[in-house]
């Protein structure tokens, strides 16, 4: 998506160790227009998988998963990372490799918001290995769901999650995907 | 707001502890038509404010701060509550007490988009004892800022967060005002 991927161009900034920091738009501060444009836009590409129920991560994974939800008229649960105290004991709970964090962390959702025969879409903002959205999968197939499909703001393509993704064989899409940055230079598909 | 109420009293669970679960529309699982009507609302109220930004706290914060920062047409920037690697090292760090996680927490901005002169609504899920928000409201103030009024989605009146911010000297607005609960009971202003 143009829009995107000039304001990734525009504010994006190229980190060492593959990071692409947004925290200007994306991540820290949130532009929401943008996060409404992008919603809108998922909400058209997956039209036609009937989601019931948008499900993404907290916490950067909340605003355009927020946005598409409302486009689409469904509820959005964010799987939690501690559980809070309003979270009964039996939960589903998956570990996810996090790499920006350098770190496993957990996922968590309440089986009282994922249920039997839900179809779930994946939100996030990155789609970069793809551990975090197979670990959504993970926890949509544990409640008796069935993912539809898999969107990503941004895509790294030079880092694999798509091929990870396979498995799921659901429709994948991403709204600026990246196949090459370095200091000052990012280029996009 | 009436809707809101509605909501909280069809859906909300009082817990132990002071605790009111809305887990199913606000905090785990978000319904988004009702952040979007709660996000026009507080933009409707605080328009005569002229804020150039909102700010919130992560996690359950962003929902509602997003939608009224659409409407408001303004960036939203949500405190972290850890230092993600993306963060310069100099930061706006400030700690407050939080009852639901029975312990301290950290809220940091990064300087990059709290800036000199900026006007800032606070956007909140809860206003309980006010802690989180006179916290945010600090970060604000380190940054050269001035906050411009302080919204909440649902105040228990009870725990005295309204009398806690009133140093402020600004607006405060909840959507919906409960003044007392019990298990199987929510009684509203």
């Amino acid at each position: 998506m143009k829009e995107l991927e000039e304001r990734i161009t525009r504010d994006g900034q190229v980190l060492g160790g593959g990071i692409l920091k947004v925290d200007s738009f994306v991540n820290h501060q949130v532009d929401p227009a943008l996060m409404d444009v992008c919603g809108r836009e998922f909400a058209r590409r997956f039209a036609s998988v009937r989601a019931t129920k948008v499900l993404t991560a907290e916490i950067s994974g909340i605003a355009p998963a927020l946005t598409t939800a409302m486009h689409l008229g469904v509820p959005v649960v964010y799987a939690r990372k501690t559980k809070p105290i309003t979270m009964p004991d039996q939960v589903f709970l998956t570990l996810a490799p996090s790499h920006t964090k350098g770190r496993t962390v957990e996922l968590i959702v309440s089986p009282e918001y994922l249920a039997d025969h839900e179809r779930v879409l994946i939100i996030d903002d990155f789609l970069a290995s793809g551990q975090t959205i197979l670990g959504l999968a993970r926890l949509a197939e544990a409640s008796g769901s069935k993912v539809v499909g898999v969107g990503a703001l941004i895509e790294k393509s030079f880092e694999g999650g798509r091929d990870a993704l396979k498995s799921l064989g659901v429709q994948i899409e991403s709204l600026a995907c990246i196949t090459r940055m370095e200091e000052g230079m990012i280029e996009f598909k």
